[in-house]
């Protein structure tokens, strides 16, 4: 494993990195999952939402930014689903955004990404997530020419400091082995050009990052996450990026597609409702993203396109034992190894 | 208003704290608000779950508890209504709780209190909260045998620190300003026997408590709302906290009572569930002691029971101009003097 770039890259992360670049795949990326989810629906399409703001209209000072929000309702495969370019500026990192680098607060920074949540409607179909951003202090020697100028920077001079962070998971109603191998085998053989060693650590970082606390739960089935990640430099730590992104619609879709015409009853309906709570309470409890914006001004209606469009609650529910309800806990919702590590070369 | 307890308290509040008798109250108050409101259903029942845990049993260490939570769920009238009772001891107070009061940190406690959250069925009918609630720092010259003895308290003979809170506050669907006007009256004359000065301050804190901020909307018509509360000294605050608890039912029961046959529409409920939406953004982004309760360990499902048992999220809904649920808006989400301040001996 010696001269692994986990362990010693190969490029120092100093390399300028390309807004313009990570932009226009951003926004392609967008429009290849959107069209591939809503051909895999067959009825409805996404809407699309395009905002800006002024830094003067948020509640942030030197807050300012846009998106494309994208949503499709009501579908006959996707009850929700959202998929949400955004492209944010801000004159002044908070400290509560930098309390592992406080040499960047105060500093002004561009954030931009594709996040997306899709709820189907078939209880035999998997919620599933993904994002991919890239975060940079600003001056940078952007090409990007909408980009603000830097505002009060003490070192106009020094290089930007940037990285990239991503991935998706799968959150099952009812589980099934071969979903899960699939997911997972993707996400492996999407990173293996990277090297064997970034699919079980970002396969952890996902265990770890997607559970509930308060319920000693993890959201689901897992997948990869990673963040602050620029161990390549810019060149080759945006094509990891690309190369996760990239994998979502492979690992999805065929699970869809096998998914979305199972035969399903009311109560398999009543638990995918309930179960969907779960979601509810990671995303407005845990997750950091979800309330960095909600507390910091974000743009609400877009952080909360995550939300599933129907949900219940109800007081100390648990399913019969030996039911397929109580094998999605006892048998999925729990950090299992769905692929060998490190057998990327064999695939 | 010299002379007024809010400015010159007439009795210090150094009385010795009767944990007993706020414990026994509390039960009762729980077993009236149940009764009536299972009366007013008329079909279901509250179903009582008791529990206990041992300190050993949570993830922060010395938190030890038990309550009495009861369930009303499917009734004619209401969806869910859950009232619970609890009473929790630490050995060692955190830090965060107690941030405005350092000097509490690393202590034993008490806190008992009764929280209830009504959400019925037809959306005529206002979503209500209540909640009455008593902090203790001990080693006090408790008569609650059943309560623990001092760990590691630095002055084992100091006076214990105390406080009551609570409040309760209204969440309508559809506007009515007689309802409106009928809750906040309830509550002022509720507080009239203590000093005109604090209705319209309790008022106040529960339009400021009870907003979300990531939407600038406040949660409801409010009603009042008040913590770390000991000006009247131990007799007469606890007398202000039963008239508090004593006057939820009174208050809430006449609007149920008369909008609970309302007619009403498939797209009236779809608004309803929309709005209840906010109740759960509310409650898990927002409110403190949910907070606390999930991140330190405490008991998820009473916790939780507060959450509507179905709710819709939509993207960028928002009602028709000039319809009622637009007025639900412009004329009911946004602070309003629903009834005089300081004509309490008017009445």
């Amino acid at each position: 494993m010696s001269g692994h770039p986990l362990i010693s890259p190969v490029l120092p992360p100093m390399s300028v990195p390309d807004l313009a670049a990570v932009k226009s795949y951003l926004l392609d990326l967008q429009d290849r999952i959107c069209a591939a989810l809503a051909e895999e629906d067959g009825r409805a399409s996404f809407v699309t939402d395009e905002w800006t703001r002024e830094p003067s209209a948020s509640s942030t000072p030197g807050l300012g930014g846009g998106g494309r929000t994208r949503i499709l309702a009501e579908g006959a495969v996707f009850e929700k689903a959202g998929v949400a370019f955004s492209h944010v500026t801000g004159s002044q990192l908070p400290p509560s955004a930098t309390a592992h680098r406080p040499e960047l607060a105060g500093k002004p920074w561009v954030a931009m990404g594709v996040s997306l949540v899709i709820h189907p409607r078939n209880p035999r179909v998997p919620t599933s997530h993904a994002n991919v951003r890239f975060f940079s202090t600003l001056p940078a020697a952007s090409p990007d020419s909408s980009t603000p100028r830097p505002l009060g920077s003490s070192d106009p001079s020094a290089p930007p400091t940037w990285w990239f962070g991503g991935g998706f998971d799968l959150t099952p109603y009812y589980g099934y082995e071969e979903d899960c191998v699939h997911w997972h085998r993707t996400a492996r053989e999407a990173l293996a050009p990277f090297g064997d060693a970034y699919y079980p650590k970002f396969k952890k970082w996902c265990d770890d990052y997607f559970f509930l606390k308060h319920r000693g739960e993890p959201r689901g089935v897992g997948g990869v996450f990673f963040d602050d990640f620029s161990a390549l430099g810019f060149e080759r730590s945006f094509a990891l990026l690309r190369a996760v992104g990239d994998a979502y619609v492979p690992a999805y879709r065929p699970i869809v597609a096998r998914r979305k015409n199972a035969p399903t009853t009311v109560a398999e309906r009543d638990w995918q409702l309930y179960r969907r709570g779960r979601y509810v309470e990671f995303n407005l409890v845990w997750d950091r993203g979800t309330l960095f914006g909600l507390q910091s001004g974000g743009r609400t209606e877009s952080i909360l396109m995550s939300l599933p469009p129907l949900v219940r609650w109800d007081y100390g529910r648990s399913p019969a034992p030996g039911s397929e309800e109580a094998r999605l806990h006892t048998d999925f919702l729990r950090p299992r190894d769905w692929v060998d590590f490190g057998t990327a070369k064999d695939r």
